[in-house]
């Protein structure tokens, strides 16, 4: 590890929803913030943590809408390091767990930048609030975090991979490739796999469904579920427990 | 998400070492901690949040070494909270990934007894504090997490699964079958994939150290490296960064 020196950028994880579910050392530095480069996805209240003065700076993505490129934001970030002592580029869940926080560490780094990592709860891990585990004893020996949009717009072949394994599955940014989901789980004749998904994990407008695998989607429509949610596969959703 | 009431027992993730990247909430409740169960695993600085009269009891498990049963914690749980409000199972990492934490929610709930959930981040989550992202965008499209060590002792058959895909695989407990998961890469004819065993991640005396995957137990024994640590193994270990 670094040793924490108090300036530079820092890339951190805002959690899944829940602001008291962001670490310590997140909020000591949310605390003497200058800049925040914030993210569509984290709690806003967090932004109140920081001082009256901060510079709050939305570069949001929003799922399958506007976004703020990342060449922006690498600009954005190597400008304010410029001028500021404390720059914090705030994502939801965890910045290296499909995140891209990880590229803005290389631009920084690439241009002799301070920079330091501060992981957060990533959001797959807010199912344990739902009565979720993601391993279990007997159950499942494996968990597979998979992300349902990838860089050109296709499914992971991956998931078959994982469908046909011991693991438990979590899918991130899946809501809207929920039939092929369920098709690909039918195809293989696995579509009895129980599965959930859930909105808005640790927050108190937390929602839950559990189907079949094959029925994913029209859980989703029953429910009123949509982006961004966590899709999760896998006997651990049957397991009877805190809901 | 229950709403969180202010008594019972609270299964909690006490992170990957560094003590200040628990998280808010858990750094909360231990301040008004009665009794703490605590893991071998949790940094012992955590249990100087607690106030001075707080009981500390450990149940640690040495990693293949003396344990306390679950069922003692089990017994133990159910004493504890019918005499305190304010009871704390601290474990490392999160509760819910290969913690068995799930296990003494079940428990508790069988009983009666209010429990409440406090995630961790989870040792592999501080492999970004090494410099190694779990997922990289055009890298790994994927994560898989996996214990080296099932129930009966066998190396998982996942393993055999995920080496074959283009997920980052994560190894918990697995420094007792480096060689076997050398061996299992190696007869694949992948002996040649970019691996890394880091150990205390998170901490001062954190240490890594980069290899190819069929050369997992000689990297281990030529840096003095020994359990517990966290093995990845797949190409976002060699994306050039953050040291």
């Amino acid at each position: 590890m670094k040793k924490e020196c108090d300036f530079g950028l820092f890339v951190m994880g805002g959690g899944p929803g829940d602001p008291e579910l962001i670490t310590l050392k997140g909020y000591r530095v949310l605390k003497r913030a200058e800049v925040i480069l914030y993210d569509n996805l984290i709690n806003k209240e967090l932004l109140d943590i920081a001082p009256k003065d901060c510079k709050l700076v939305y570069v949001g993505k929003q799922p399958y809408g506007n976004y703020t490129p990342q060449e922006v934001i690498h600009e954005l970030i190597k400008e304010y390091t410029e001028t500021h002592r404390v720059v914090i580029r705030l994502k939801g869940g965890d910045p290296f767990i499909f995140g891209r926080g990880f590229e803005e560490v290389l631009f920084a780094e690439k241009h002799g930048i301070p920079v330091h990592y501060i992981p957060g709860i990533s959001s797959m891990q807010a199912s344990g609030l739902s009565g979720i585990p993601l391993t279990h004893r007997g159950v499942s020996e494996s968990m597979w975090i998979i992300t349902g949009t990838k860089k050109d717009g296709s499914l992971s072949n991956d998931l078959r991979c994982a469908m046909n394994s011991a693991a438990t599955v979590v899918i991130y940014m899946g809501m809207k490739k929920l039939a092929e989901i369920a098709g690909v789980y039918k195809d293989a004749g696995l579509g009895g796999t129980p599965a959930a998904i859930i909105q808005h994990a640790s927050l108190p407008q937390q929602k839950k469904v559990v189907c079949r695998a094959e029925d994913l989607p029209a859980a989703a429509a029953g429910a009123g579920l949509t982006y961004p949610a966590i899709v999760i596969v896998g006997d651990v959703v049957g397991i009877k427990g805190a809901a």
